[in-house]
């Protein structure tokens, strides 16, 4: 299981503060939607400079324009980009097509999704790297529904292909363990704890 | 029927160098998703400051966190802001939250929505402004459907709410005058024209 932190809330100079203090502890920097939209990608490649061992996620939600949109993220200096399962065919496939070019990894984000097990299924065959079973912040207290969809998930792949985020803390990790997916994100209960360190160590052993 | 320009292929200086050509021929500056992930939202101030008479859309095409990220684009200088049709109803209702707070308008993308015209029969009643029935980038050559879809809709609401995208030129621009949709956006029949002046002119004649 490796940890991603998601990380929305500053600017990317706040960014490389905060993954200063826990470097050792990630595995992944994601770089969060609402810090993509204040600041745009192009400080990407600032963030990969100062910590070159760690993979770096673009939360792009990729809708439309897939591989001209992914371009922009790979060339960037993210290592993987995020596109929404509710995007069509042909848009999930431009950005995997961008992907091959350029040797990088998809996440497909279900957020919204009404099946995302059966969707995944349907589009596995394409190579996508990463399904994200997402809670969304707008929806987050509806985390019964989030283990029904892993306990779903767990009968029809491998969940070392599963991301799993939306109000991941302690609590919530242990029950969802025993399923190790591959990738655990976690976002405020780091981000917005007085001890950011301190979080993440909490969060670190549980998953080792 | 109002004329957005819909801006994707460069930076933000490259925008303001176009709508210097066209802007007595349009009505809104839409800041495209490829360029807003490219820079940011940061810069739609500088526009507005050089065009004050225009609108400025986001197309943030928001898929969660409504509040928060629509206060990051209005915050930023736009007038409207996107979000998506296959969002949450909670995000819907947080991205409405935002633009009332700050006298905004907002535009419910309905991008690969399965069925657009119900959708937004079923959220009108919370004051959203515009729906935007668009043929994406990666699904252009969809244009009958398009055209099912607005007769559809100009059956059930009034088409001074309606916005039009996706591949929009002269011929089918012709097609869907009839309806008089309060906004036609125009992208790359404008924006990858080697006469931009005259591409804004030929679309122009047609809506007077």
């Amino acid at each position: 299981m490796k940890l991603q932190i998601a990380y929305d809330v500053g600017t990317y100079q706040d960014l490389v503060i905060l993954i200063n203090k826990i470097q050792d502890l990630i595995d992944i920097i994601e770089i969060g939607t609402p810090l993509i939209l204040r600041e745009g990608l192009g400080k990407i490649s600032h963030v990969k400079k100062k910590f070159p061992d760690k993979k770096i996620i673009a939360d792009m939600k990729i809708m439309d324009a897939g591989e001209i949109e992914a371009d922009i993220g790979f060339d960037s200096g993210a290592d993987i980009v995020s596109v929404l399962g509710l995007a069509s065919m042909n848009t999930l496939l431009g950005v995997k097509t961008s992907a091959n070019k350029k040797n990088k990894q998809v996440m497909v984000d279900m957020i919204n999704h009404p099946d995302p097990v059966m969707h995944w299924m349907e589009i596995l065959k394409y190579g996508l790297d990463y399904i994200c079973l997402h809670n969304a912040h707008d929806d987050i207290n509806n985390t019964k529904n989030m283990m029904n969809i892993i306990q779903q998930f767990s009968k029809k792949d491998k969940c070392e292909n599963l991301a799993l985020a939306g109000g991941i803390e302690p609590v919530m990790l242990k029950k969802i363990k025993k399923y190790q997916p591959g990738i655990v994100i976690v976002g405020s209960y780091i981000t917005m704890s007085e001890n950011p360190r301190e979080a993440t160590e909490n969060i670190r052993k549980i998953l080792n």
